[in-house]
């Protein structure tokens, strides 16, 4: 019997999308990607996301707030609509309750909703709930906007196209690590910092839109697996393979001192923590001043030119700053890197 | 501590309405309705709906096989959409697996969502997988379209309307009394009749299209948590009062056949039973005729009145056949009914 785990998370949904069948012409971008884009014959394509959060799994109850929790299931949402340059407009809510929740954990938990919903411009419009013998589980579904001429994928990349990273990657990863060892040595505010990155990340909406509006963007994607994993994927869907400068990696210099303390390397975090939400994305090289100056201009986020994408379709490889390569196998990322995610 | 169970379910869901900021105006019918209805500048109105199935609480893994599991699952979220009169476009998935599902549950759940998406006009365009350390957890996601003019809500229902429902209620709670009792002796075509009833219900989405469209009806809900509670919330949400005419309930004769053997009552199956996925539904007493002729022209089905909307807001009133009274406690439904759906 072949079990979930020898396939994986990527290796399930492909074996889901062969069962079914061929999509219709209404769905513009269907499974596979992360957000849905359909036309309702509206002026725009609606854009339909959705992330099941499933407490041990994703998050531990004593490790974040319910407020948090909150904020954090709709960044992680609107952080997909924004790698498409789109708008969030719409929620639904679905949650599996555990009895040992107190009413005061579902009213923090929507406070948590509601600001993050109000922030990313969403209202939040219905749900569902039931018991559940076992962990918390929330299951949010995003709905919003695009317009028809303008939108990003992840499947776009060219040969010779420079990739792009807007802010710092790891310190979510890093947040982590303190959540995991809180003993750990470092001034206050590094621990302010990494934990803020991993417990209410911000989507990148303003700077995704921005990018999209541009047309100067060729593909683009969240980094919510980690760099070299979304990499992968944006390589695989474009049929490309890319090169990574591991020296040219932004990462914050908390992020770095956190590492020092964990004695791990931040460059492994950066390259595989994951859950950073920043935008991934791929541009001609010539294009990479102006957007620069016009992301730094309009929201006074960095954009880090990261490495190249190259003609070896599925190829990954990593330039470590002494200059030797690396190939982690295949484009999804490291192998300890997917023995973490496998369901 | 207030604890979950104290609210209940619908407590819950009003609780957490209230901690939501105003609708804003692209939002036609919000939180607390089965199905949002969204303007999105489109020629029509988009529909949004979600239903969270959890193992152990809505279904046994060893009483449902994966596929009937997938149809069932997709069945009820276009029920909703029948209830409005919509027509279902798109779907997404959202499962959390236990690490103990083979990789054929999954290809044969996907089998029973294809199969039902295929009957009622929808395509699976997405979701989201995670591992989870508990009981299996599929949810769905499902968008539809009504026209602008004419799909139904809850709120409508006046003073002296008829109450009417589709089909006959009660199958499926005698359904599940079979999973839980499989030695009770019934005939054969009894237990296969009740059994489809329970694990692979049908959703009325013709006839719910059809009333919708001949602006007969005032106010339409789909019976899936027995048709008391679900009147109940018609006459909340109306500030309307009902009574119902027990011995009109529409009880088939194998549901009776079952509940005899179980020494049970077929009426308070019918009554509290749930599941049935049946249209309740009112609307003037003169138009009765004409709407019962249409529907069995159309589709088939039979619609019988049930009872009668009274101007005594929040009470339903239950005759019983020998002409007696009985009141269950608020519209919420019979007290163990509430007890039993509390989260």
């Amino acid at each position: 019997m072949m079990r979930l785990a020898d396939l994986g998370e990527f290796g399930i949904i492909e074996r889901i999308s062969r069962l079914l069948p061929a999509t219709p012409k209404d769905v513009v971008v269907g499974i596979g990607d992360d957000v849905a884009v359909l036309d309702t014959s509206g002026p725009n394509y609606l854009l339909a996301t959705c992330d099941i959060q499933v407490e041990n799994v994703h998050f531990l109850r004593h490790g974040i707030s319910p407020q948090q929790l909150g904020r954090k299931v709709v960044a992680i949402n609107v952080s997909d609509i924004a790698a498409m340059g789109g708008r969030p407009r719409w929620a639904l809510v679905s949650l599996g309750l555990p009895s040992d929740l107190s009413v005061t954990f579902i009213d923090e938990l929507y406070h948590g909703l509601n600001a993050q919903a109000q922030v990313s411009g969403l209202s939040i419009v219905g749900g569902n709930l039931s018991q559940i013998k076992g962990p918390l589980v929330i299951d949010l579904f995003l709905l919003g906007e695009c317009d028809k001429e303008c939108f990003l994928r992840r499947d776009g990349a060219r040969t010779g196209d420079a990739v792009l990273v807007t802010g710092d990657l790891g310190d979510s990863r890093a947040g982590m690590e303190l959540l995991m060892h809180p003993e750990l040595q470092v001034p206050e505010e590094v621990r302010t910092q990494v934990l803020a990155a991993h417990l209410t990340p911000h989507p990148q909406l303003a700077e995704g839109q921005l990018l999209a509006a541009s047309r100067r963007v060729h593909a683009m994607l969240d980094v919510s697996d980690g760099i070299l994993s979304d990499l992968g994927h944006i390589c695989e869907s474009s049929g490309v393979g890319a090169s990574l400068d591991l020296a040219k990696i932004p990462i914050s210099s908390a992020c770095r001192q956190v590492a020092e303390a964990a004695a791990a390397s931040p460059e492994e975090w950066a390259l595989t923590g994951g859950e950073d939400y920043q935008l991934l994305f791929t541009a001609d090289p010539t294009e990479v001043e102006a957007i620069q100056a016009l992301v730094s201009q309009q929201t006074g986020a960095a954009v880090t030119v990261v490495g190249r994408i190259v003609a070896a379709p599925g190829m990954i490889t990593v330039i470590e700053p002494d200059g030797t390569m690396k190939t982690p196998s295949g484009a999804s990322g490291w192998d300890h890197f997917k023995q973490r995610k496998q369901p």
